[in-house]
């Protein structure tokens, strides 16, 4: 018995001397005191009180979170399609028949003949630089590029151009209970390569588009085949059907900045029980860039304008946001 | 000090006290002693021993399942072709139209014109009983069916019909840090059902074959429709494809039944590093069924012939296995 009540109570001295420094450590540091702030916070206190009426057990507690302007930055352009122009760029010299569009519009650096070429120069970009290798070979090129491409402004590899605040709210998710999912309208097999390592999220919780994949034996050897052939668009109304897909479950809390992921706020923030939608709003063209109606890439207009009467949580970036990039090595 | 050191004390008796009660627990109390468990144990071993040259970090510690008949009952049919058949029973009095196949041969239990009115018929079904409705009134009918139904020769609910050695294999992997999927053929969604409750696999972690499923606004309540539509087959070639897209990378791990399941095991087992195959083999018509190259339910020949060749372990369930069922109530 000595020993039982010596034990306990060290332990109750831990506690006594630990408590106070944790209570005092703010999961949100990137995060500027205020209303947005104080909404999250919120929510994740409500859904995780046992006592309270709007407890959620953690395995309904489910974020599903955009990806390309959510988490990291997607100006001047998409990540995914600066990698495709590159690739393109570094395959020409092989492909002497690359000669019009979409391909002239790339390698002469003619955004608006490359945009003119619309849906189908798209998908004929895709078929040259994400089709006709295995997912292996695709995660080895994505990475090379990854590790040492740099964003045109910020002279900074793409992957710390990620929002400090977002990495916290993950993190803080994730301690209180949450799984977190990215929900992208870029390529899934593309985002998986790194939200391991950057976002703390398994390639298993990642939904996004992709292409056909086809299973052939070839001299023997059991290999998967990347087709140039759209086989998913997870974007506005198939973010909820992607979630449904390879989740199961209907999310809790949503996490997106355009009308990209307006059908995914939509629909799980019009769930039964606590819900939590959240928009951020990019209006820091000083760290980092201003944009909403007008933009070609994350326009944000129908959400924005819907928000209050849905109850999402609108971030002001240049307002709530203390720090918007990790410090800088 | 005094403190730290009596507290360090107290936790190496309370290790001592307690190692050998949980060396000398068997965590595969179902298995028989002999080659079988012996290679399940090894691999395991192998892949956990941080000191080992074949050691597997956590993260890639994943293993694939399939469901019918490698954990759960298979004969005399699916159990969600018995659920597709009810559902028709239940439904016919509101379908005065159901005269001819696939109906007329599910109301009059004709099981031989059933199978004559082929895939066309199966779809046929399938949009019966399976579409037009959202996932949560299909788990709804799915939840409720499962309930009561009970299997025609062991009277017991068809989740009470799972094997008791594969809730122990699961168990086992997961305290050895393995991630488990199921990857059925039958359908993700009814699989989803009973996942949790019954194996202790999330929703999420469970990949299958599915209809389309449609996003739509109804009555200002955003909503997702099930299509009487095929959207994906996960079955055969379709396995490997759908563990790529699903899980997004190649498991360590596979575990199989029918030559449904051969594409699966082949690529799982022929990546680079450890790899484990296995296949239960249904040799046990007393105790549960006998069957393998001539069965309409769970064919397995092709990968029968080759598992000795590429390495797969056979189950031999008549003698591997103590128990093939939990213990009825």
């Amino acid at each position: 018995m000595r020993t039982v009540a010596g034990y306990g109570l060290s332990l109750a001295i831990l506690f006594v001397l630990s408590f106070p420094a944790y209570a005092q450590t703010d999961p949100l540091p990137s995060w500027n005191d205020g209303a947005t702030k104080q909404a999250i916070t919120s929510f994740v206190e409500k859904v995780t009180d046992k006592e309270g009426k709007d407890y959620v057990p953690p395995e309904d507690r489910i974020a599903t979170l955009d990806n390309d302007g959510t988490l990291w930055v997607e100006q001047p352009m998409y990540t995914q399609l600066a990698f495709a122009l590159d690739r393109v760029k570094a395959l020409a010299p092989e492909h002497p028949e690359w000669k019009d569009q979409p391909f002239k519009a790339v390698l002469e650096g003619d955004m608006k003949a490359l945009a003119a070429s619309g849906e189908k120069g798209i998908v004929q970009l895709i078929a040259a630089t994400h089709a006709g290798m295995s997912p292996e070979e695709f995660q080895k090129i994505v990475g090379d590029w990854l590790a040492t491409a740099e964003h045109p402004r910020f002279k900074r590899k793409y992957t710390e151009l990620v929002y400090q605040p977002m990495l916290e709210l993950l993190s803080y998710l994730r301690d209180n209970g949450f799984t977190t999912y990215i929900v992208s309208g870029g390529g899934i097999e593309f985002v998986r390569n790194f939200s391991e390592p950057v976002y703390g999220i398994p390639p298993a919780q990642v939904v996004g588009s992709s292409i056909e994949t086809k299973y052939e034996v070839v001299d023997g050897k059991p290999t998967l085949m990347r087709l140039p052939k759209v086989h998913f668009i997870d974007d506005k109304e198939g973010k909820p059907v992607g979630i449904n897909e390879y989740i199961g479950q209907r999310p809790i809390a949503a996490f997106g900045n355009s009308d990209g992921d307006y059908q995914m706020l939509d629909w799980i923030t019009s769930g039964e029980g606590p819900r939590f939608g959240l928009i951020v709003h990019h209006t820091d063209a000083e760290r980092e860039y201003a944009y909403d109606r007008d933009s070609s890439f994350g326009r944000l207009d129908k959400a924005l304008d819907d928000a209050p009467a849905k109850g999402w949580v609108v971030v002001d970036m240049k307002n709530d946001w203390k720090e918007v990039f990790p410090p800088g090595n």
